[in-house]
């Protein structure tokens, strides 16, 4: 099967969902894949409009990243913060000067009146993106989490001001009964080979862009592929929040929990070949090294991910782990 | 005369009236000071509320500015402009990234709904700045040139875009009529010792300040000193378009043209030793070597100027220079 003939389609949070996202620009040919990111962390901050995750994505594909981050802009300086403290400020948020760009210019544009989507879309054509990066919505969405300690908190409050520290009770996405799925999102499902679910956090990443009105349906209206790799590696959670997130909301700390959440929406699953086997109904497995260590590494899975799937047809011993 | 015991208000532009107002606040006690500064050069640019003669004022007494360029923070990096270009932005206005910080809070704060004095006030205090730099007014003003080539120019298009070379034909201060003096030049006013206006471009920095309905009135209701200093040194402009102006708005180059301009306003005219003498009705002159290279410079002048202006009482010879 030639993968290069697929359209892939591909949800995606921030760094752990950008890697996969990287992994498949670098094998897929220009115009063949899509990623959807979340945009429920974005938020409003010195009066401008900050898309972390979009961001992370779109400076991931295009090399500026900062490969230690694994988010902002490699190389960055913070004169803009530093002078800002200087007035009094609490400059709790990083963002670095040469990022203070991207959210200076969105704003502009989207305050003008165009959409996240057309704003998105220029910033990576000038960064010479090859693929697409499509907002979730372009409504403004929140996530909310309620915590034991504080009440409910800003996303970007519990996330980056108290380093995921309070215990979460709850998460809801604020605004999102008023969002859509945008012509771009719908054509670029429609057109989907397959469609994966990156290992980003499932309920602050994935979840948002699930719940976005509409969009479970576009995906579950597709006969293709749908397959989820597993955010938890070894029991444990490569980065962030969603291992500890999973034990406070009195969930079993494990990739068949993830697989589990995902349950009606996806029939495929990938996860690590330290996880403990398990079994979905319905749901085909497969275990590969899942840790992306190096840009290779990003190709290597993204490769090996999409080799399988595109082998389902040929026999059922697909749904056992093949991968080496 | 003590001059420590005076309450001095100054109006000025940028560059120019900012070396005065600190050669002032290098000799002045805490307090005894208000720079009363032209906002007519003010613009939003990428969002942000831009008001480059404050900034340049509040810079130059706070110690930060560029001493080489007169404007902007010392040591400033560009990275932001930079990643703008990036993306296809068009970066003809200097922002440097300390400087972003200035903008951006000052815009949160405006849209708040503080006034610009406020705002204003806040930032000299947290830099450490012993005196009161206040905007000409809280409204909104901006100057348009009337050029022969381009037509009419917004202001920083005229000076920065297009470097002050099109031809001037006139100039006004959009927004002027709805613009009032505030409370807070109100009482600086009322309790000036003396009121000078810095060496800054009569039509473009002093005028608008002028214009601001009842400001006139506020000055002229005060019977002491009102002095100029003469942006014309030696039938030239230190810096900027003054002269080129002059020239183009059909005056003769001169200090005498200025004085003449300030004529219905002032008691008071300050000239280069290097110009030729001039004589206006019911104005006293003096003559020094008004070009201020360095700090030390700069207080020099402003004490010279403000000794000779409160020994005017003594006799009428002070209506000569004794300057040496």
């Amino acid at each position: 099967v030639a993968i290069e003939d697929k359209n892939v389609v591909v949800l995606v949070g921030g760094v752990g969902g950008a890697k996969l996202a990287h992994g498949l620009a670098q094998i897929l040919p220009p115009g063949r894949l899509t990623v959807i990111v979340n945009t429920g962390d974005d938020f409003w901050h010195y009066g401008l409009r900050v898309c972390p995750d979009l961001d992370t994505v779109m400076y991931t594909l295009s090399g500026l990243v900062d490969p230690a981050k694994g988010w902002g802009v490699a190389g960055d300086s913070f004169d803009t913060l530093e002078a800002m403290r200087r007035y009094g400020e609490d400059t709790w948020f990083g963002i670095g000067d040469r990022d203070f760009a991207t959210h200076l210019l969105r704003t502009q544009a989207l305050l003008k009146g165009d959409t996240l989507t057309a704003v998105t879309h220029k910033f990576t054509t000038a960064l010479g993106i090859a693929h697409t990066i499509l907002p979730m919505t372009d409504a403004q969405v929140a996530t909310k989490v309620a915590t034991a300690e504080q009440g409910e908190l800003d996303f970007q409050v519990y996330f980056v001001r108290h380093r995921w520290q309070p215990t979460v009770k709850a998460v809801r996405y604020d605004g999102i009964e008023g969002a859509t799925v945008t012509p771009e999102a719908r054509r670029a499902i429609a057109s989907a080979d397959v469609i994966l679910f990156g290992p980003s956090n499932p309920w602050l990443s994935i979840a948002p862009i699930l719940a976005v009105p509409g969009m479970r349906d576009c995906l579950l209206a597709r006969d293709v592929p749908r397959v989820a790799l597993s955010p938890i590696v070894d029991g444990e959670a490569i980065k962030g929040p969603a291992a500890k997130m999973m034990s406070e909301l009195g969930m079993e700390v494990s990739a068949q929990t993830v697989a589990s959440y995902y349950g009606g929406v996806i029939d495929g699953f990938v996860y690590d070949e330290r996880d403990s086997a398990l079994n979905i109904g319905g749901v085909r497995t497969v275990t590969f090294d899942t840790i992306m260590r190096t840009d290779s590494d990003r190709a290597a899975l993204a490769r090996r991910m999409l080799d399988w799937i595109f082998n389902w047809g040929d026999s059922s011993e697909h749904l056992d782990d093949h991968s080496d």
